[in-house]
């Protein structure tokens, strides 16, 4: 088919917006990061499940992230059999109807993990995908909060897994029934609409302060540009009780939970809070009290939550490369979701998740330096001196990695010697491999340590002798090719085989 | 939110077809599968790379696998800007555009290789799935058949790499320039309709045999369910030289090479006839003669190649859990593909590369039994006997996993022991703990060996006495819970931490 004739038009090559290309840095740690969580989601005894990219529509729909919009925020085609057909925008309701459709052949309760790309079908912003990755866990078919207890410990010991100290990061847990029975007392308890309005009210608290959180429970609010946002229209009293009810507090979970109690006046909220306590009284006993704190902040956004929520939030604060102040905030979160397994089963399916934002989480530890972006050593690279002689070569490049040692043959245009020299820099080759027509009539081979010839090439100015005492270039005999490649690569600590 | 109006209609949890969900031993199969593939791939010299899951349509729309049908075969949905978007549905296409939009940032020849999941829009079938996995290698910007010859010896080695015994797989080598060759010959140079049905009846070798192709080659060709096929309407006499330029040859590489030579009359097929001797001569040199091999039946559907083509086959018969033989055929192919990069560049960049189908692949190994796909050990159960004393099993759980031990408290309703035991059981746990309110006044724990136990149970009835003397329940102090769990995983060779 070469002779396909061109088209004359050349195409522009452009990812789509919103989405990233991933080099070799990014992936291995993407690949460590989820080796560690893996490791530990194992220990807790999690098993592992995977679902595919897509969905039925109708599986999701209901929980799309906005519910105002409910055609929006998922990416959908329709298939040739009619039905509508949308990409996974997070790993829950795949989950959900998995469990649903196995019920019978599952344990009970469904203790499992997965990870995997979703697809947000978003306006894309800076740190904004529209393709990004997360690792859950869920524990279906259990209502105890010792199934929520658990999820909190081991979200705690997987930031600690990935190497962010204690005291750096803090699992934050409150209730929906608590939220419930405010909004209960204040005349809410069956108007869906506001309550919705109430909720992202309160989820602004961290960004508003209370003023801010204030206006948009009341009349609403004009921010900087001018912009007004309609309240939820709660009287000045009602505002207060859930500002009262939803504000930060010092304290330790017995004192948090102490003062909760005493604002409360549901049956529902007093049940949210009795789980609470359950939960920080299990914490407590193994140990994770301070890792885990009740905060009666924590809303989480999608509304299928039905019991307890979760948000792991790193405290560090650093500063981007410009020396500007960054918060990373909440890196991961989750809750229980009794409804959601419900809806296909006509029965309840108590259940309760957590899901680890890994791109999010990758950007803060980069960030953190706790992940090591830093460029892995190429392979050896076989130089081709001689055209006529690329079979020698190749075979030389064989040796060396049935040996063990990654290892290639130039593969570009061989004329220029300097091209191949630079080619291997640009790998980051540890040393390359020469043999001129010289050489081989000595049944030698010439090795250029190119970590040594870096160094050399730094010291040069200000230590003549050194470069002398340790040469970056030398030969060796044909048959000891392997032996003298790994002593350079053992001098410089290059992994191989 | 909890008191949300139910919907009254139930919704149908069902997996879209043409999909699967995976469970732990598909996917536990799958990643040591992926990491043996890494390995070698690395060893060659490969780094990693990741685009995203879709890309512009119009990035992929010209090599779509089917052009008859320029909208059919791919997932696609319109962006809010308008523009087309569709999932990748192979992983060469996405290389192309990542390596024209960094061209200048790349180092050349640019050798890289990446996994994931591609996506058919086709009609599903047994085996056929609208999801699955390819693992790629592809180095683009070099024109030399040293760069398929690696690729060739890389896929052979990648076989060895994941249990494939030599002899039990071939790579097939053949060049479209051959091809390219005989069409000329025959006076179809310029004629691309035309030209395709040849290929794709060449394509149909192994399953239509000589006649067939040749029918096919000619006027059409009628099949069993009586439904005809158009043909290509060669004469007898072009049909003949088609046919005999790529049938199946004995030989080796050397002899089959002489004796296309022998059948070509023009200058590309010519120059494709010398490529193959150049990637023979190099593979003989470096030990891979036999493995890969020159075969002129090879075409390969994708009709973006340009020169050298080549299969990896299995060469095993085995047969199904119904006793009916099996042939596995292809598990992997590629090519060099010159103008696939150039699309977007103007300028030629050669490329040449290889994809394993991993989820075929995987397929064919699980039934050769050479993937693991016996269940691993579950967690150690920590039983809930007095409701009251949860906080306590917890705690039991945590010095367990502190330890480095699996292991998870029972998290369903406790009220029946049977149940817990069970749900153990159908966890496949190796032992679980029992604590109740007398061993917990003598500061004591029980510890169930479920293997032990099974073990006991099948062999009571032909001996008695090894039921007595290897307990499969016991006592101990609490504070020698993790050193008796230990010995228990020892014993049945259970790994932990």
């Amino acid at each position: 088919m070469a002779e396909k004739p061109k088209k004359p038009q050349k195409l522009k090559a452009r990812l789509p917006r919103g989405l990233e290309d991933r080099g070799p840095a990014a992936i291995n740690a993407t690949r460590a990061m989820v080796e560690k969580i893996r490791a530990v989601y194992e220990l807790y005894g999690f098993e592992p499940v995977e679902t595919p990219a897509m969905e039925y529509t109708d599986a999701l729909g209901k929980f799309l992230p906005d519910q105002d919009r409910p055609n929006e925020g998922v990416f959908s085609f329709q298939d040739d059999d009619e039905q509508w057909i949308s990409l996974r925008y997070d790993l829950t309701a795949p989950l959900a109807r998995y469990v649903a459709e196995n019920f019978d052949a599952l344990p009970k309760p469904y203790r499992s993990y997965r990870f995997g790309y979703v697809f947000r079908n978003e306006k894309p912003g800076p740190g904004r995908f529209r393709q990004f990755m997360q690792f859950d866990a869920d524990t279906v078919g259990s209502a105890t909060p010792a199934a929520d207890a658990e999820i909190c410990m081991m979200a705690a010991d997987t930031m600690e897994a990935l190497g962010i100290p204690r005291g750096s990061y803090v699992v934050k847990v409150n209730n929906r029934k608590v939220l419930d029975g405010v909004l209960e007392s204040i005349g809410l308890r069956d108007d869906f609409s506001r309550k919705l309005i109430v909720l992202r009210a309160i989820d602004k608290f961290d960004r508003l302060g209370p003023e801010g959180v204030r206006a948009l429970l009341g009349e609403g609010r004009k921010d900087e540009s001018g912009d007004f946002t309609k309240g939820a229209g709660l009287t000045a009293d009602a505002a207060e009780r859930v500002l009262n009810s939803t504000c930060p507090q010092e304290g330790t979970n017995a004192e948090v939970i102490a003062n909760l109690r005493k604002l409360s006046d549901t049956a529902i909220g007093g049940e949210g809070i009795s789980e609470l306590e359950a939960i920080s009284n299990l914490v407590t006993t193994s140990g994770y009290e301070g890792r885990i704190r009740i905060d009666p902040t924590v809303v989480r956004g999608l509304e299928y939550y039905t019991g307890p929520v979760y948000e792991v939030e790193l405290l560090l604060d650093t500063k981007d490369e410009k020396g500007r102040p960054v918060r990373f905030g909440s890196v991961g979160g989750g809750g229980r979701y009794d409804g959601l397994v419900s809806r296909f089963r006509g029965e309840p399916v108590p259940a309760t998740g957590f899901s680890i934002g890994v791109s999010r989480l990758q950007a803060a530890l980069t960030m953190l330096g706790q992940l090591d972006t830093q460029a892995e050593f190429g392979p050896v690279v076989v130089t081709v001196f001689d055209r006529d002689r690329v079979a020698d070569y190749q075979k030389m490049v064989a040796q060396l990695r049935q040996a063990g040692i990654r290892a290639e043959l130039y593969l570009g245009n061989p004329k220029n010697m300097g091209n191949q020299l630079k080619y291997a820099d640009r790998r980051n080759s540890p040393c390359v491999i020469i043999q001129g027509s010289d050489e081989k009539a000595r049944g030698e081979v010439q090795i250029k340590d190119l970590i040594e010839g870096a160094k050399a090439a730094a010291a040069i100015a200000s230590n003549q002798e050194w470069r002398e005492t340790r040469p970056a270039q030398f030969s060796c005999a044909e048959a000891d090719l392997v032996a003298r490649v790994r002593e350079v690569l053992a001098r410089h600590d290059v992994a191989w085989g």
